[in-house]
């Protein structure tokens, strides 16, 4: 096993010193990582050839293995990735609270400060590697790692070369570091580093993110999971509800922010639903129907009540029927995961009671759940969508990898 | 044991009602509920009356029992803490940030709005029930309360009241709920909780800290434990540098936020301790000294390695040499739990060094670690002081009880 206490420390140690660098250096550095990962591309390409061959002979996916490869493209969009994180405003050093207490003769002010450590815990692209780290060293945060073991020898060999850009700059080469030892113990133990780590991100599967819930002491940001749902209302505009339903669907299957499950008003469904599902066929999307929607479309798969609590992540959706705007949020809420959902409708009344009632991090009226995503929302990046409620809600930009301190001054004040 | 489900799932229920609550409405039953733990200062004084005669059985300290009291004075205070909160302004409904994507077709606007189900999980203070309620209800959050088992006649009592508010106002009762069973398996179940409780924040003991770190899968804010410390530089003004420490030392011993630990520079050793050694012990305060202290002092008590990081909440007072800044900076970061501490010295470089790389949620330059707390920062109120780095650090006021949504709108529109 690897000794994650003496990597928590030379993390920790590194992140003081990083307090301490310009943010004209941080960008140097980034912009000189990013030439070095261009310069390393033959190495990296080797590399992580070892990774594909042992993923081709373990009969992974083709989506998989596309994933998983570094091919000249993706070396570049890496490379280009991290030239933008550069360019992005720092939010460090901001002023988010400033009073002066008088009766007690102190200064109080409130700033943004880097969070210290984070922990990233994720699966198998080996793009996240160069892009997690960007993103937190941009906000001066020290970044420990955890990939999967499917892109393990590309993941080493991308921090080899950062580190190559921190040294040349004469940086603690330790702001990154890979967990070599990618087994389940060695994982569950880093989520006890509560000492050195001071934020832990999973990234990935459902039960990568239950296994954080259950097992970190190190407070976590939840990520990713998303049964998201379309509620098309007895006021829709059904050609509207048809495209949106199609896109939030279809234009991506395995994404997060897919609809799952139409939920639809009773009183629309006979006119909205044939056209939905004709709408839906064009790419031979299968409808898993309550009893009522089944009557309508006498076609499709009865759905169960685990359909509705699940995300497919493929061409399959489930369909509810309601009987009123109430049923549909008590519905949502009840089975979402509270990342995005979106109402149909032309009552902006009714837009309105379901934009507020929705307990979700991204609700939408009239647009499709697909919008969740940090670049559309005008972050310039991304470090995942949080799905729980404290610190970060919806997709995180920079924003999210900084915390604040209280700075209070006084000549000598003490409490009266 | 008791059925935490049905109590999870109808706080729950509440707190979606609790949406619709104009902000008039949730400062009116505040004011209602004022008065009727005025009116109601009997029955609350009786019902306290069983724990404190339990607790006198048990032979509870004078100063325990003095915290379990409710007398007239307390509750008159209770009262006035509520019409305190009413009067604040409330942290929902800000916009936290505003885009417009136009190439996507739409508008992307982030709100303050409440957690939902927030729960509290305390020891004996019965006011803390009242005082939750307040700052819970005002940001629209429901609010689940787990007080400790000596004053749970006190809370049943004082939650019966708070309730009568409500109801007399037609909203839900079950915005505010006290779990009666106290028993140690429920305080587990109950933090197992997820699926209806957003926010759990434990107030209390290291040892109850510990347990909800170690046990809770809710997402929770550490609160409290601290070992503060009062580093003496060797440009401090030595009549300061007793001031400040006397005061952060023996302001008052029980506070998280009083300072157990002298760090101070060898080369002002010899003219500054036996200073600040002479103030201290005004009120008898005992010294645990290093090796190089001991030696200036000639008396005291030897320090072990366990002193530098017992949080003693007495008249003990542990104190460390060091041979610079950097020592003392990372001696401190080392063994505090992140909450207060302060730099005494007249260099003001030296002063941005430690505000800039200690860790803690406070820091001070020449002023007590007394001052953390949300009334002397200006928050008008406080629900704890936080030692983490998410959502919330130091004290904590109304906006470390909101989260935030992103409401999207569009025409239809679907992501390109």
């Amino acid at each position: 096993m690897v000794d994650l206490i003496r990597i928590g420390s030379l993390a920790k140690t590194a992140s003081t010193s990083l307090l301490n660098l310009s943010e004209e250096r941080v960008n140097k550095v980034l912009l000189d990582v990013a030439n070095l990962i261009r310069e390393n591309a033959e190495f990296l390409k080797e590399r992580n050839k070892i990774d594909m061959s042992v993923a081709e002979k373990s009969g992974r996916s083709a989506s998989f293995l596309d994933r998983l490869l570094l091919s000249d493209k993706v070396i570049e969009s890496i490379a280009e990735g991290i030239e933008q994180v550069a360019e992005l405003f720092s939010p460090l050093d901001k002023t988010t609270y400033q009073y002066n207490n008088d009766f007690q003769g102190i200064s109080i002010t409130q700033k943004t400060v880097p969070f210290g450590v984070i922990g990233i815990i994720y699966e198998a692209r080996p793009n996240v590697t160069a892009d997690a780290f960007a993103l937190c060293f941009k906000t001066k945060n020290a970044v420990v790692l955890k990939g999967g073991s499917d892109a393990i020898n590309s993941n080493i060999a991308m921090v080899s070369v950062i580190r190559q850009g921190l040294i040349k700059n004469g940086v603690d080469e330790n702001a990154v570091t890979v967990i070599e030892d990618t087994s389940r113990e060695t994982t569950l133990e880093f989520m006890k580093l509560k000492k050195y780590v001071d934020l832990l991100i999973p990234r990935g599967s459902a039960s990568l993110i239950k296994s954080a819930v259950e097992n970190s002491t190190i407070p976590i940001i939840e990520t990713g999971s998303g049964n998201c749902h379309v509620y098309v209302d007895k006021f829709a505009d059904v050609d509207k509800a048809a495209e949106v339903i199609f896109n939030a669907k279809t234009q991506r299957y395995s994404v997060c922010n897919a609809c799952e499950s139409l939920v639809i008003h009773a009183d629309i469904l006979e006119k909205a639903l044939p056209k939905i599902a004709l709408k839906l066929s064009e790419k031979q999307v299968e409808l898993r129907l309550d009893e009522r929607a089944y009557k309508v479309l006498k076609s499709g798969v009865p759905a169960t009540e685990q359909d509705f609590y699940t995300e497919y992540g493929d061409a399959i959706i489930s369909v509810k029927t309601v009987d009123s705007i109430d049923e549909a949020i008590a519905h949502i809420n009840e089975h979402s995961t509270h990342h995005s959902e979106a109402i149909i409708t032309e009552d902006k009344n009714r837009a309105e009671k379901f934009l507020n009632e929705i307990d979700s991090s991204s609700v939408y009226h009239n647009a499709s759940t697909r919008f969740t995503d940090g670049f559309v929302f005008g972050f310039g990046a991304e470090i995942g969508i949080s799905t729980q409620k404290l610190h970060a809600r919806g997709p995180m930009g920079l924003n999210a990898l900084v915390t604040t301190k209280f700075l209070v001054t006084g000549n000598g004040a003490v409490r009266k």
